[in-house]
């Protein structure tokens, strides 16, 4: 059994972390750090989990996380992230950061939408954890950067179309609307029920949000060009799920079933992905508590536009999920391992 | 007192109507006609109404309801508002029509998008009942063809930046969110509780919603030139509200407050309308049970594009609201008649 | 024009009770006080009042209130109010507390469920401001003690049975379910959208909510002798709304008629009780932005028990509706002054 | 391999079944039926089993069935099943019937709340399939008679008290809150989204509920003497769960902690059933998705009354859940084979 760490497991990321271990074949979580909760089982955190996990939150120093766990997964905030994580490396440990830290491969770029980073040589080491586009690489990584949700949903949207070279770069939409578990779990009174329930925004509108350089990052390279995109996220009065709705102008007339054979083809050996048919649309409903990514494509000929939809679990594929994922990949299991809930309908 | 019929008062749309009709100072519900529900008491069929209207639906004829109103509703499908709204002309009535029946200038883009239209004589005279663009006319108008809930969104959030001519008119997208009382008060497993809470969803991509062409056709008009759109719809897990995110690239270098300078030159004398300042961001839920419009603007350095974000309440300003709205003008009530609702929050 | 001051207007109390005073015919808002959002337009706050009303929040002081206005709405925590109602009395002004410190006619009892009480002397002046109980004592009140929102539901839902006797004292239990906006606008773990939506619990079960002195007192004087009950308060994911479900054992064979009967006795005169008939029962989504109360009765004659159900709009008939009915009564104005908002349905 | 056949598998319980069979290690689905969607995969009519199954439903005769499957899951309405269960049985087959046809013992009693019966032979022969009372019968039965959602959570929730003989039997009241999946998923006004959300009511006041007679049965037998209760259900806006809060008089002076023993000596061996601490209060979205029935107690000094409250998930627990954990019991697989689902929070 693998030992894993949970570092920073009070959070909505780390108790899906804990449902998807705590189930998995392969593995034992050894470590679940907590300031808050030190000392307090996570189950009483989170009673989603009685019976299910004994795990008891700790204020763990770096050096006995090293020593209890093989693999450890940082759902710490970022700057937080970039502390720790050079020391687990150090030890020989396998790491899984669920933070921005390691996602930008510009330095310059990260200290501008951030702050500081006190580990630039390990930017170069962090392999960009999507095992859609970069599955080999991550099989023999140590450190991996894992995804944003809304940059997981946008790229497994666009990338077929991007590497085909069809659409006009400097056009890109991505009108993204994502659940309030991707807010966190801190007490604000943003997030609290009644502000959100039965009602609907956009919020950093304008190409503010901190996933866009990671967004354009990826499309980029996808594209083998520089291109920048308008990116508005919107907050949903669900829990889980985003909903990505992408729209690119076609740079040539394309036939919707020629694209839809370049997203099969992309993705046919991808498990996660499920590609919709003709006049079919993704729900985020359809995709809750897996690690699904559902993508439905259209053509509009009146606008020559291709517009893509794209739905994931935010939590799930989102983050812990795919962290799972890459997991998997990096110690050998099964890519699925772990990872085969069917989505809870209704 | 106004005598007024509300023809269709079993839907969403009708209960609306008669919310606030019940109130309005210069009003009386004189009819309320159901098939459905011919003899019950409206209060009985929509308990929120009990102890504040009498009225008893009934399966009126035409005559008897041009008898008994001078100014008539027309909360039915399209289709079945041609059918019967000649009829109400001809007898000198007033008519507010919220059906599509008479919003489309081209009566061949009506047949191709809905059916044979057996009135087209009637186009001409019917005015679009966007009080906000069409003030004077409104006051004058015998038929109203009440907008669309999808097109008033949009055609507001866009109108000041299409007569200044600053959009590129090939860039237009609109993606829109709505409430799921928009699909109105049928038995449907569609809009089950099940199917839609907790959940969200595109439809209707590529160009194919029926609201498509009267959004085409205003927007035309302000910009002086053809224009065509993407619009693309989607369901929110809410009751009332629309969200519109519209895109559009702008045709030149344009500064976010001379943008703002415009808006506020074209909304300045309309109630209705609460243009927000720099950074603030519209939400369903502040304009929830209200006739208001909110609308956020913002100009993406970036990508040179203008957003701009238009909430609603789709079942007051993009329906029943908008009616009374134009009701007042044509009778010469002061315009805020009877809409002084403040909107519901939390 | 009555210049009224609304104090503590940044929790969901302060902004129904500025919804509701912004409308009404005879009344002025002189002074909203937040300490937190001193010098902030309430409207800012609260964005679904933008042009409604211009208030600006100020940290004002009790002087500078009791200069400004002539009734004051207090609508801060218990302890707090106690703090300053008395200087507000001496100044003579009329107050309408929404906290709980003067509901309680019993100092000790206060004191064993809150703290030490420091005005004893005002809890005789102080009347319960239940119209439907004490419509008369209202009139001439100086100082009314506004209910809670579960007593309301529960006192009215037993009101007419009790002061018949037909009710077993010993066997009441009231089951009841609330909204999320009772629990306020404080930034908290437990209320955020995440923990709350698509779930239901207890909690304080056992007897241990404070509401529960208050609603055995009032009951105990309706019954005409002591009384203790069962009260368990509930979460519903939901902004807005109680429904209460309150069991009495029958202490005589009764006919449900006749109890309807009693029933339509003593509301046939409160135009804010709507009395259900056979077989109907209500919902709080048919109450939702209103001051009603509507009451559904049942006998199970299995168990020779009644079952009155009672739902209101926690955050109006609940708090600041029910406070806006005592001051149209205490200054003379018609009762449903600025209160004949028809509910939000749907 | 064990075959097993979904016999009515487009409903709520039909995917839910699917979703959890599909992945249930011992179990082939070989028959999936439905009318409606005859030839159409189940897929498709529920896309969050994409990719999960590709069982196509078939309007298979009984014949048929008999022939594809060694166990047979009947999630049709009542009359529906008892017209077909017989046939299974004589070919040999499992049944596990998800309707009310077999759970009453007296054949009279369920023409009083039913119709009359057709197979009242059949009736002893079936095992009431709640395994936390009746396991070992369970163990050896041919007919599961597979509990409602309501009963379980009661049963459950008064089994060791009244074992224990410690409840007044006249007093017991059982207060129920249910998510909307109950309700099933045919096309009704009053389960549209926009009449459920946002919303609470109770329904089938004063003893009408169908499920009554069935815990009356279940709570008589558990008791030694019959019983009558007052059962009352509530409509939740939440998909799945189900609240009950169970009320009954202590018929002598009882230590909670006392009666805490009795629940766990009943329970130790029941890995669903997670009685919960001192203090601690179930709610449904902590068992959402799982088999676990979640327990909480509370004697009241007060009123000398025991408050339990029971949570579960009325698709899993209370219908599909328990099933699958009946088939595991009748065929020798570990109880929770295919059922170890952690509940999905947030």
């Amino acid at each position: 059994m693998l030992r894993v760490a949970i570092v920073g497991s009070s959070g909505y990321t780390g108790v899906e972390l804990a449902r998807i271990l705590s189930r998995h074949p392969s593995v034992e979580i050894t470590a679940a750090t907590s300031r808050q909760y030190n000392g307090v089982k996570l189950s009483e955190v989170f009673p989603n989990l009685r019976g299910c996990t004994d795990i008891v939150c700790r204020n763990h120093s770096v050096t006995e996380i090293t020593s209890l766990a093989d693999l450890i997964f940082c759902a710490v905030p970022h700057k937080t992230a970039m502390d720790i994580v050079p020391q687990f490396l150090d030890a020989g440990k396998k790491v899984i950061d669920l933070s921005a830290d390691f996602r930008l491969k510009d330095v310059s770029t990260y200290e501008d939408w951030y702050q500081t980073h006190n580990s630039p040589e390990l930017i170069g080491e962090a392999v960009y954890g999507l095992p859609e586009l970069y599955r080999e690489s991550v099989q023999h990584a140590q450190l991996i950067a894992n995804p944003g949700c809304y940059p997981t949903s946008i790229i497994l949207a666009l990338a077929p179309a991007l590497k085909a070279g069809i659409i006009d770069l400097s056009s890109i939409i991505a009108d993204c609307k994502s659940g309030t578990s991707g807010a966190g779990r801190a007490a604000a009174v943003g997030t609290l029920f009644c502000e959100v329930t039965d009602g609907f925004r956009a919020y950093k509108v304008g190409g503010t949000h901190r996933h866009t350089p990671e967004i354009e990052q990826e499309l980029s390279i996808l594209a083998g060009d520089e291109l920048t995109i308008s990116f508005t996220p919107h907050l949903l009065p669900v829990s889980r799920g985003i909903l990505s709705t992408v729209y690119g102008n076609l740079n040539r007339s394309c036939d919707e079933d020629d694209i839809r054979a370049m997203y099969q083809a992309m993705f046919k050996d991808h498990y996660f992905v499920r590609l919709l048919g003709r006049g079919l649309q993704p729900a985020t409903q359809y995709v809750r508590g897996s690690n699904f990514c559902d993508i439905g494509l259209v053509v509009d000929d009146r606008t020559n536009r291709l517009i893509v939809t794209a739905a994931i679990d935010n939590v799930v594929k989102g983050a812990a999920g795919q962290a799972v994922q890459n997991m998997n990949l990096m110690c050998g299991f099964p890519e699925s391992s772990g990872l085969t809930h069917i989505p809870l309908f209704p």
